[in-house]
């Protein structure tokens, strides 16, 4: 697990869109975060306070997060001494960067040098099984998207939230870096050797209390021809009980991939709920979380209000109007019941 | 690539089962193998010359190809000392098990020592790219299968033999160890990093002439949880023109999941078609390959004759009656046409 709280490092970011890793935790974990570092030139702001690593240390911070992310994903010069200064104050480090603090020797000898922690969560650090297939006990649900990066990740955390607030039991489970950094825990499934994806979700979303829901993150789409595989491994791995249909209505093409269009909602629901039948014969298509944050209000709610007549689904935008209708469409799903011979195993508690 | 003439290496195999990977070259590549090398106690014979070490490198051998899988995928202690003795003689190994001979100290040295070459083909020895999705030149063939090991590997090899006696341009693309063994090359899919699968694929089946076949070894089953994501993989990053339904209709569940029921072909059929769709919308299933090796002549013609008319595919046993009828049924299907920007670009010639 990843000491909280945290310092977030920006870094020299050029736009605010590189810092989302930061942005998410942020906006998903305000609490969790004493406060931004920013180097000079940086053009990202997530609205905390920005502290030296001083005064976040004074502050009580634990870790400092690399919350950005350059082009290619490598840990600059510049960022080095900073990182550095850091670990020798006392700091863990943590990134989802593809390159890892480890294969830096001078973040290493830093770190071995003070006790100091580098956490690369994008590296697994389990190795996953085989998965079996078993019935688990407890309820899953699971974001699935349109495309990569429609808000899937937001859904479920928005959705967990919500759950938690009416006192119901859930966990999010997350399967990305910045998933993992909100919560401190997850399986980073893009950088999971491919026989083992589907298990390390069975290992992510294990049995459970009957009331219990796991909102687990989407990856990827099973339209996106880059990723759709890790997709498939979540709807399989994951045997949900219901599943979110996700989706941004003003892209233009796939994210990446020019010349592909988007599928229809009708196209992913069908699709998506003919695969999911396979790892949960009960498996549902609830309803719809549509990310409009490239609309204006009367364009959301109109687009909105037409997709849940043609869909027939509770459509929302969990951003803007909260995951309330999400959640009231889990009402009525009950847990799968494991078989007699599998009763007697092993039930972990909530996470 | 593998030096070839190979010796194959049986070990101590309990059975003839676990010699497949041996019994799979012998059946594919019979030129490729001077003999079989078997210890005391080995069940299996792939029916080739014993022969000593001496007398293998006599005969021209360069690579001893470990052709057996022992329970749990391991280097035994008696093992090691023949491949130890063949290094010193100045043999290459080459295996495609989960552990690695890289990582055995002695063998390791005894290459360094030899000039011996150590090949893990489980390992993949390439960094492969995110999958573009851009639009190949050349004609893909993707087997895909009800189940795991049905035939999927066999069908694509048979109809790269059938296509090349024709004087057809043609190549098998491996993707599994026992496939890159045979052919001396491919993708160790099942190795690959979750989000490279697909990127994997499409450096696999490159850009290729207007009338040139990729045979592409499938990979587990749409319809396998444990490895879905792999199959989803080669189905969008393959971008086949054509799919070939391959079975094993005496199967009670899924290879390992004992819960869970095969499909239908033509569920099959549907869900792959569909999927396929998204990455190359003339795919086409052109016929079924059924694995009858557990019914009699007359029982295996019978039920293709049924599935013959119920599916209205063309439905052959390849090892039995040969792939001349999968190859007649990729007749008439023409390469697609990459968009002018892109007619620039580099062809790369058969491999």
């Amino acid at each position: 697990m990843i000491k909280t709280p945290y310092l977030l490092f920006l870094g020299d970011a050029p736009d605010a869109l590189s810092a989302k890793v930061a942005q998410g935790i942020k906006d998903w974990r305000p609490d969790a975060s004493v406060g931004q570092l920013r180097m000079e030139g940086c053009k990202a702001d997530v609205k905390l306070p920005d502290l030296t690593l001083a005064e976040a240390k004074a502050a009580g911070a634990k870790t400092l997060v690399i919350g950005v992310a350059n082009r290619g994903g490598y840990i600059s010069a510049s960022w080095k001494k900073v990182l550095i200064v850091a670990l020798e104050m006392g700091f863990d480090l943590a990134s989802g960067l593809h390159n890892l603090l480890r294969d830096e020797p001078e973040l290493v000898a830093a770190a071995n040098a003070n006790g100091g922690m580098l956490h690369d969560v994008r590296v697994p650090s389990v190795e996953y099984p085989i998965a079996n297939g078993k019935i688990r006990s407890g309820k899953r649900c699971l974001a699935v998207g349109t495309d990569c990066s429609v808000g899937k990740m937001y859904t479920a955390i928005a959705m967990e939230r919500e759950m938690h607030a009416r006192g119901m039991r859930a966990t999010f489970r997350a399967t990305g870096q910045t998933g993992i950094l909100i919560t401190g825990g997850g399986v980073p499934l893009d950088a999971v050797i491919a026989d083992f994806m589907a298990g390390a979700v069975e290992y992510l979303t294990p049995d459970n209390a009957d009331d219990h829901w796991d909102l687990i993150e989407g990856q990827g789409s099973l339209f996106h021809v880059s990723y759709s595989g890790v997709t498939l491994a979540l709807v399989h791995g994951g045997q949900p009980d219901a599943l979110i249909l996700c989706t941004e209505p003003t892209r233009a093409h796939m994210r990446g991939l020019p010349e592909y269009q988007q599928p229809s909602l009708e196209a992913l629901r069908d699709t998506a709920l003919t695969l999911a039948w396979v790892g949960n014969p009960n498996c549902q298509v609830v309803a719809v979380s549509v990310n409009t944050q490239h609309l204006n209000e009367a364009d959301a709610l109109a687009h909105m209000a037409e997709v849940e007549v043609r869909i027939g689904l509770p459509t929302v935008d969990p951003y803007r109007q909260g995951a309330a209708r999400l959640v009231d469409a889990l009402d009525g799903i009950t847990a799968r019941q494991k078989p007699e011979a599998a009763l007697t195993g092993h039930i972990t508690p909530d996470a």
